[in-house]
C-alpha cells in the first residue's frame, strides 16, 4: 500500500494554557502557502492517523510534529463525527493536498484529545511548514473544520471536571502562584466572577494548598505571598 | 456510491444494568448462521456507521436494530482504535460478509457509547438474525473484537463517575428499592465490600434519598422499607 494514511479517522489536540489572565488554546497555521490553499486559517494541531498507528500514538506524533511538544499528558475527550464536518471545500481540499491523496475525502471522524498544561512549555517547530501559537479563547478566530466547536466543548468539559475536582486547576498554574492568579484562572474557566471578599478564607480550607513565606518581587502593588499546590 | 457504509468507523454500545445482585452487560449474538461464520460469539450491539450518519444517530440506529430499545440515553465514553483491533480473521471476515463488503477491512476505530439503564426495559428483536441478552459482567464469555476490553473500561469509568456523582446509581435501580439493593449495586460497581453496620447512617445523610413508609411484600426475611430517589 503506497499511502498508509487512514482517510477516515483523525486526531486533534486541544491544549489549554493560562497566561495569568485568560485561558488560551494552542492553534497552528500553515506557513508554506501553496497557491490556492487557504493558509491563513488556524486549526487545532491534528492529522489523519496512519493505518498502523494507535490513536494515542497518533496524537503524540502530530503534536510533536507541529509544535515540538513531547510527553504531554493528554486524555481522550470526545469523538466528533458530524457527517457535515468536511462541508467546507476549503478544508477538504487542503487536507487532500497536504496528504497527497488521490481520491476525494468523504468523511472524517476525529478523536479529540485534551490537555491542561503550563503555557510556558518550550515549543520547537519540527514541521517547518507550520507555526504554533497560543491565543486567548475569547480572541480565537473561526478555526478550520469544526475546531471552534471542539474548543468550545473542551472548555465546557474542563468547567465540569474542575467543578468535581478543583485540583485540576493546578496543572495550568506555575509552580508558585498568587491568590489572584488562581482566582483569575477560576474565573476564566467558569466564566463567573469569584467573590473576592471570601476568597482567602476559601483557599485556607483547601487541604491541597500551601501558603509560602515567599512573596512576589518587583511589583508595583502590595506584594502577594505565593501559594503552592501539594499533591496528597 | 453503491455501498454507503463507512468501512473505517463503527459505534458500539455498552449498556449496563443491575439485576438486584450483579452488574450485567447487554450483548448480542448472531443467530442466522451462514456456513463458515462464527455465530457463537457474543459482542456488543454495534455496527459500522453509514457514510451520511452522525455518530449519535448511528448508535441509536444500531441499538434499535439489534435490541429494539429506543430513546436510550447514551453518552460517548471512549474511542477504541488500537491498530490490531481486527487481528482475529474471524471478526473481520464476519463483518465483511455481514455488510457485503467487497474489499478487505483494514482498520476500524470504534466510538463506544455508555448507558446505565433499568434491566427490565422491554426489548424487541427487529433484526431477526440477532438475539440480545443480559449477562452478568463476571460471567461474560470472551467477546468479539476488543469488546471485552471495552466493557472492562466502561465499568472502570462508571466506578470513577459514581465516586464523583453517586446519584448515577439510581439510573440502575427500580423506582423503589431497598437499602440492600443499593448496597449490592454499590458493591458490584466498586468491587468493594460496603460496611453494613454504618450503611443506614450513610443513607440518612444522602439528601437525594427518601425513605418511604411502604415495605417489601412476600419476602421470607424481615420486610425492608423502600427508598426512592429524589432529583433536586
Amino acid at each position: 500500500m503506497m499511502n498508509s494514511v487512514n482517510p477516515y479517522v483523525s486526531v486533534d489536540c486541544v491544549l489549554l494554557g493560562f497566561d495569568g489572565e485568560r485561558l488560551n488554546a494552542l492553534v497552528v497555521r500553515q506557513t508554506n502557502a501553496e497557491k490556492g490553499n487557504d493558509t491563513g486559517c488556524y486549526k487545532l494541531p491534528g492529522s489523519l492517523i496512519n493505518m498502523d498507528e494507535d490513536l494515542d500514538d497518533a496524537a503524540q506524533r502530530v503534536l510533536k510534529q507541529l509544535t515540538g511538544l513531547v510527553q504531554v499528558k493528554m486524555v481522550q475527550f470526545k469523538a466528533f463525527g458530524g457527517a457535515q464536518r468536511l462541508a467546507n471545500p476549503r478544508d477538504s481540499i487542503w487536507l487532500e493536498r497536504y496528504h497527497h491523496l488521490e481520491h476525494h475525502l468523504e468523511r472524517i471522524v476525529t478523536i479529540a484529545y485534551l490537555s491542561l498544561l503550563r503555557i510556558d512549555r518550550k515549543m520547537a517547530k519540527l514541521d517547518s511548514g507550520y507555526e504554533a501559537q497560543w491565543i486567548p479563547i475569547d480572541e480565537l478566530p473561526q478555526l478550520a473544520f469544526d475546531h471552534s466547536e471542539i474548543v468550545k466543548e473542551a472548555v465546557q468539559s474542563v468547567k465540569k471536571m474542575t467543578a468535581l475536582d478543583p485540583t485540576m486547576f493546578f496543572d495550568l498554574l506555575p509552580r508558585k502562584f498568587t491568590a489572584t492568579q488562581l482566582r483569575k484562572l477560576m474565573e476564566s474557566v467558569t466564566d463567573d466572577k469569584v467573590d473576592i471578599k471570601n476568597f482567602h478564607k476559601k483557599l485556607a480550607k483547601m487541604p491541597y494548598l500551601v501558603l509560602l513565606e515567599e512573596k512576589e518581587e518587583g511589583v508595583s502593588h502590595r506584594a502577594a505571598r505565593f501559594y503552592k499546590f501539594k499533591r496528597k
